[in-house]
């Protein structure tokens, strides 16, 4: 963000740090990019709390990033100087595992770094993020954004939109499918304009009718509101896919009879234990519930390109750093259409 | 079964009933077997005991039948007197529905007959199942006997054998794969013979080292001792699918880490209510939980071509119809191998 400096967030200004804060040298397959937009996602959230128990203090946080080349190491040759370019979650992984080789980096079986909270090698600390004036990151792990794409709107694509994007892909939308977006916040919302944009019949399933004229601007075919039992009824056996955005724990099999026979519900927003596995829905129809990860590096570059043909950019309100602990109370609030 | 007269089952014999039970008469599609070997599933008991409130009583369970063709209705073509033939559990369904277009009557969507407990139109009464002298069933739910194969064995084809090898089909279980098979019971011995002769390298996964000698005899290539962590540890990420055979409810998220990513654990035992789900298997891995009942009439078939092919019948213990309370008892205690 061009407005502020390095942000250590919250309470982590106060913490000493045993870990040297020198930003590393940009070495021979480095690209230096200064920042001019990054989106605020629930992980930073997450992190800054160190809900999972993993992170490193003083955190910087800040994985949906937009901005241009201000340096390039030797080696890199497919980008210029001054270019738009972004970089998203995924800092670094092996390369040389199955996943990686196949360019699906987020399931690298060694375990990708992440862009920011991940040990950086050369200096024995660990990496800050997009809440920065600047980021050095390896060029594999960096995108080029194409003419035409809101450099803004462009920055929650490299979480929410990929985390949505990858799933849809994966399981074949097309035309000629009934997809349900389950949940409509941040990676929600994205789900429903990508889903919309592969012409899938789309339906906005939420519990909230509040949300229904918003989701069909956004793209939506349909809302259905889950709270109503009738509704769900007429509605099952309708889905050839589910997209679960919700981002914490609940009883998703609430949703499963809504799937055809094979059908799938992939869940991208609640990780970690939730609610009892009722299999009967999964028996008596051969339905499936999976998960996915943000993206690839390869599809992430897919998704960017698709996205500038589709005119599909996230949904924003932009803030100034140093208003970010307010955002973070109202995300927790539901209150921001659709990111930061 | 030759040796006894129809057997209401239990504690069915002593109550009265509404029901009419003249067995229905011999339609133009219809087919009249005489039963010579009936296979002992555990469903049955859960229909004798009224495990899930469905059972109308007096009732004649069994759905793993095999005999002989003694009388054919008029419109009955590819069948002959005497010949060798099975039914299964599903006794009818509505053939117009997608499921049933695309040879899935399990999962038809109006919902299909079970052999025995369902209602019979013409009589206003509830279908009697196998563990009788004779059945008459709809000629499109015959299934023909391939010669060579030994018919005690093979009735349990009819349930454990199709249940088990409509997954392994379904998921594309070939040469080159990893396959573990959860359980070592009635469904599971099916699976390890059914995954060895599909070409997969096939492991026992078991949490009794006294299952290892029998796995391997049956085609288990290796065994996986599920109480070890360090072994656990080892087969991480080793499996392209695991097949499910635990009969009640258990800890599945305990095997979701053995999976590769993208790999799917198929659960086929355990119907209804089970542990927590914990999603983090499947968001980092991409990985699935799906179910499956039984098989199609069409797959059914080709599973007893399948079977003759590789000389695959079911383990079993032969009784006499009068054991059978015993059988259910030595049964839950899994004092059988593997099948009566």
């Amino acid at each position: 963000m061009s407005h502020i400096s390095c942000y250590a967030a919250l309470s982590a200004k106060s913490l000493l740090s045993p870990y040297k804060i020198d930003r590393r040298k940009i070495g021979a397959n480095d690209v230096e990019i200064a920042i001019d937009f990054c989106g605020v996602c629930h992980t930073d959230l997450h992190y800054i709390k160190n809900d999972w128990g993993i992170t490193h203090y003083p955190v910087v946080p800040g994985h949906e990033i937009v901005g241009k080349v201000t340096s390039l190491g030797k080696e890199v040759k497919n980008l210029k100087i001054g270019q738009r370019v972004a970089a998203g979650y995924i800092g670094n992984s092996c390369q040389t595992c199955s996943s990686c080789r196949a360019g699906f980096e987020q399931y690298c079986l060694k375990g990708f770094s992440t862009i920011f909270n991940s040990p950086t090698k050369d200096l024995g600390g660990f990496a800050y993020g997009g809440y920065s004036k600047s980021i050095v990151v390896d060029d594999h792990y960096v995108l080029t954004v194409p003419n035409g794409l809101d450099p803004a709107g462009t920055a929650p694509l490299l979480c929410a939109g990929i985390t949505t994007y990858s799933p849809l892909k994966n399981w074949g939308i097309k035309p000629g499918m009934t997809v349900g977006i389950i949940g409509l916040g941040g990676l929600g919302h994205m789900g429903v304009k990508l889903s919309h944009a592969m012409g899938a019949k789309t339906v906005m399933i939420t519990t909230s009718i509040n949300k229904a004229v918003d989701a069909i601007k956004l793209g939506a075919d349909e809302v259905l509101i889950s709270t109503d039992s009738g509704l769900m009824k007429a509605m099952a056996n309708q889905f050839d896919f589910l997209l679960n955005t919700i981002p914490g724990p609940h009883d998703y099999n609430h949703y499963m009879g809504l799937l055809k026979v094979d059908g799938t519900m992939c869940i991208v927003g609640s990780i970690g234990p939730t609610a009892e596995l009722n299999t009967e829905h999964l028996v008596y129809g051969r339905r499936r519930i999976a998960g996915s990860l943000v993206g690839g590096i390869k599809e992430t570059q897919e998704m960017l390109y698709f996205c500038a043909k589709h005119q599909i950019i996230a949904e924003i309100e932009i803030i100034k750093m140093d208003e970010i602990n307010q955002a973070y109370e109202r995300m927790l609030k539901n209150d921001v259409k659709y990111r930061f």
